[in-house]
């Protein structure tokens, strides 16, 4: 019997590694145009071959807007992004010509929890300036001392020890974040959420205190002050302009010289020509970064990287092998649910 | 009234701290010799100065044997060490002279327990390339894609995933890691000890459980089985002739390829050719190592230093602000329990 129906297009900025693309070209139904490449392709090539596509697969780094979005025309029903956050796409210009957008989270809870958590420690630590230390050579000449390298304890080192974590987003991945910090020892939780509802407030206290109740609090607090009591602050909250630059320099000067500051989200929540000064001038003790305002363009002479007690790592927060191959599977799984107008596993919310 | 009693002599072999030296300097009673540098004296310092003393602190780095002690002469009733570990003191040679030798544990066992899973996360987590990667300004031109720089993920993905933390030696620094890595959705827990005495195992079983109570297992076991069942395997036990190269080849080989193996303990116990074989070749996924055999004579072209999955620290891993006050003033104290002839705060049994 021969095949009349037309073959739907999907172009697919990133390789999906080989677990996953049998997903896509095992379809009789799909022609795929696929960036061959291990990294993704940037928007230049999506926009040259968009054309008539009925859905796309994209990665961070492939901006969503008017421009690729006319080069696509009428056809597009799905863009599905491998990724939680959509701050590269531009949701007005989605809904405006009904196009779906799908998004990845939950798959990497745990493996950004885990980061959260080492970044923190890493912070703490002075690990930078250790590690350096070995790899350079420099240890054989290098004097133990009593207090050399030391830095704040970010467990408590006895129950009188009362330590206090702070969150900026409380999401999935903070309360996985929360939930390790337990072990740690942490007995209080703060958070700043988008929500001002006492009611809420009330709900989650009491939710999170039956999960853990060695916690004797948990409070949605404002920034003001999260800054001043958190012996860690964990950033895990969505970019865009609400939360632009939310850690500047006026929170970093509230915060306890020995606290460290993670961020696990998104470069643009933090000043960080502000986060430089703070920890040069010891505002704060040291910073763990997964991410930072205008990645990947850093380099080695940028103000945070020259910072001993700023830990650096490129984008990797969510870099398990479970996580990502679970990630680029539903990818998969919200594209073809868009393209067959079922529901996806994680859909974003378009503006009306 | 005239002071008629000859003070006693304490030599001290390294400075410990503006919080801590007040301790010895305020007794009217004690003549002080103290190292005055931030690095400690070395046993040729202390064997040049310590004749005639009743008392001595000193680091890991003064090895204490006959040359030492019979340096001392008589008059020597206490060697109080600022560590745990004292596999660089000659008991016997303590033992023969009725010399009694204090250590600092308990208040570096939560400082060590974070370091530790410190260690494991940025071993699992490529955190050596990554750091370096930004460091030396390669992050512009690395090309971000979906499975670069991945790692196994530390912990469990979903439920139905289990993760089986294993430790080599179980005392307090061991079990505080292990509260840290419930946290971290761990469920099953292995250890190997000396006592290989059936009911001291049952009742270390009820004891974690009943403290934990998401774990399904705590079983005392062979290396090999610690070894084959493991994703994440601490060494947390004391060094000496007992332990040496307890990780072995033999061990390494039989490790899962997605495991990785962290050394918070000593140097010693693990061999550091057939660790640099093993992760060249794939046999577990990382290392992090706090010590490695023959510190700090570790160079750049060391192999472990070379292997990039591989993360060493030199010997931080107590170094918090309230593990070494705290193991100064603990120090001070059994110091001032053996000239007393009183207990001490932590005594190390002698052999007969």
């Amino acid at each position: 019997m021969a095949e009349t129906k037309k073959k739907m297009k999907i172009v697919v900025s990133l390789d999906l590694g080989p677990e996953v693309m049998p997903l896509l070209y095992n379809r009789d139904d799909l022609e795929i145009i696929a960036w061959p490449h291990a990294s993704s392709s940037g928007k230049e090539w999506l926009v040259k071959n968009i054309a008539g596509a009925d859905g796309c697969i994209i990665m961070l780094f492939e901006k969503i807007d008017d421009e690729v979005l006319d080069a696509a025309g009428p056809n597009l029903k799905v863009v599905s992004t491998m990724s939680v956050g959509y701050d590269h796409v531009d949701l007005k210009a989605l809904a405006k010509r009904g196009v779906r957008l799908g998004n990845t989270p939950d798959v990497l809870t745990e493996s950004v929890a885990d980061s959260s958590v080492m970044l923190a420690l890493m912070a703490g630590r002075n690990t930078k300036e250790g590690t350096n230390l070995v790899e350079k050579g420099q240890w054989p000449g290098w004097s133990w001392s009593p207090y050399g390298l030391c830095g704040p304890q970010i467990s408590p080192n006895s129950p009188a020890d009362i330590r206090t974590v702070g969150f900026i987003g409380f999401g999935r991945i903070a309360q996985a974040t929360l939930a390790r910090m337990i072990g740690f020892g942490y007995t209080r939780c703060l958070y700043v959420a988008r929500s001002k509802d006492p009611a809420r407030a009330a709900d989650i206290e009491q939710t999170i205190k039956a999960r853990h109740p060695t916690l004797t609090t948990v409070k949605r607090v404002e920034l003001d002050e999260l800054a001043r009591e958190s012996d860690v602050v964990y950033i895990l909250a969505p970019g865009g302009s609400e939360t632009y630059h939310i850690v500047d320099e006026k929170f970093l000067k509230q915060m306890k010289k020995t606290a460290v500051l993670v961020n696990n989200a998104r470069g643009t929540l933090v000043d960080s020509d502000a986060l430089a000064k703070a920890l040069k001038e010891g505002w704060l003790w040291g910073a763990g970064l997964d991410v930072v305002e205008g990645e990947p363009n850093i380099t080695a002479d940028h103000p945070l990287v020259k910072e001993p007690r700023c830990v650096m790592i490129p984008h990797i927060g969510s870099a398990t092998w479970e996580s990502r191959i679970g990630m680029a599977t539903m990818s998969v799984n919200n594209l073809f649910a868009g393209l067959e107008r079922q529901p996806m596993v994680s859909e974003v919310q378009l503006p009306k």
